[in-house]
């Protein structure tokens, strides 16, 4: 049991696990924390959190278990603002998509990166954000990747996997960096060429019309451009190194693409387009 | 009222066609065409076609309107196997993606392209193909291009705007160059794009945990790359200079973003995310 659950940041991820614990009866008191007055009310009103406060001290003033679920490029001042003021017995996770930057901040802010702070990141989410957009399933046979340190307790860990494992998801361990490109690969990167795209489209001046022709897998394949811009330009900066190692990879595919195409080599692109399916369709069959 | 439709190609596209002409009561007698025997049998225990030929003049012989669904590789065939076996009176249209390349294919088997021929291509389709994949609901509310040229027949034009609305679509013209540009844009390219990805993805030696860790966005990012690889071959070549200046520029556009990333010019990046978001919430906005 969750004695007092601290939320910092109670958006769509924040919002979903407050509901969840709730809903799986296992934390007697939340408190959210976070800037915007609006979306904390809304909070309370929708019952995710019991109250709230916008000040991060007070926030994990006794808590047992501390979620930070703020972008990326708050981390270290929210890692600041509770330095000094957790509990003897907490435990902290994150929710941050990219693992290196927030053990960075942390060995920052910590002198080095304490050992009641287990590095997180749950693999689901929506385009939508905010706590509107929340829902107690979302985790649902979810994958959450924790990235323990050396330093990381074990208690600790354990009481993270626990409470993933209470919010419906799976947990899986990881080095940090071996997470940080595995993610560049199939979140950021995908994340960075549908904003390309849109963008490289509204930028046509003709813009209106080619969107009015825009057929149903356009709608599909761009939703992920309708996520959040500056949350997904903290994730996309903070993973820098290994999002432009595969930038570059797949700009080279892409001239190789156009290579094919130009010497109409039919083969060579039935061959790409064969193996993609095959893959895709495999994956898809797997998270069946 | 159609007397005698001829389907050649009977798939996703053409079968979906001829349930909502069924549906709709506008037509008397379907015939199916193509060449795998088990689709075809499928088609007629469905109740999609009435019967069917392998036999592309035999299919014709007869019809007043005659649909062409096959592959834009099978076209030029499939207009000299109808040549001298159309009936005085016919209309005859094809759905195929590129347009540019059809005209090309008619003109040459029939010395000009004939009045009575009317190029268009419905804006819909799932990822799935074959008759199985076939629903009468599919052209509601799409939109269906007709590519008229300059010899096209008034009537002809008319009758097949009445037949695709007659399936529930909206029909819209638009000059051959243009249609093949804005497609390359909205549709070639996104799929090019999907399959360029999950293929980078599944060369990577750690290809299995890579997909493991994919989260939803990349399902629906990535669900274009289930496309048939056959037929979006034909359609990349078939469209390979307006598709080949959207690759470019779309390269351009990612050397643009790593820079970008490289320099961290956070407000750059920003800009093109924000501008990505709002140009495909108001799409969106505009097609609910």
């Amino acid at each position: 049991m969750i004695q007092k659950l601290a939320i910092i940041g109670v958006g769509l991820i924040g919002g979903s696990m407050a509901q969840a614990l709730r809903e799986e009866g296992v934390v007697q008191e939340i408190v959210g924390c976070g800037r915007g007055k609006p979306n904390l009310q809304k909070a309370v009103e929708l019952g995710v959190i019991d109250h709230f406060t916008h000040d991060v001290s007070a926030a994990v003033q006794g808590a047992d278990f501390v979620v930070l679920a703020v972008p990326l490029s708050a981390m270290r001042k929210t890692f600041e603002a509770m330095l000094d003021h957790l509990a003897e017995d907490v435990v902290v996770t994150d929710v941050g998509s990219v693992k290196g930057c927030v053990i960075r901040d942390a060995e920052q802010v910590f002198g080095k990166v304490p050992d009641f702070f287990v590095p997180g990141h749950p693999i689901a989410g929506t385009e939508r954000s905010g706590v509107d957009a929340a829902f107690p399933e979302l985790f649902h046979n979810r994958r959450v990747i924790l990235t323990p340190i050396e330093n990381t307790a074990q208690p600790a860990l354990e009481r993270v996997e626990q409470v993933w494992q209470q919010c419906g998801a799976e947990t899986t361990r990881m080095e940090i960096t071996h997470h940080d490109e595995v993610l560049a690969a199939t979140s950021h990167l995908p994340h960075m060429l549908a904003y390309a795209l849109v963008d490289s489209l509204a930028r046509m001046k003709e813009n209106d019309e080619i969107f009015r022709y825009a057929a149903g897998g356009f709608r599909d394949f761009t939703r992920i451009a309708s996520s959040n811009p500056t949350m997904w330009r903290d994730i996309c900066l903070a993973n820098k190194e290994a999002l432009g190692v595969m930038l570059k990879r797949f700009a080279d595919e892409l001239h190789d693409l156009a290579k094919i195409l130009e010497t109409e080599d039919s083969d060579g692109l039935l061959e790409i387009f064969n193996r993609a399916k095959e893959a895709r369709d495999s994956y898809i069959d797997g998270i069946k």
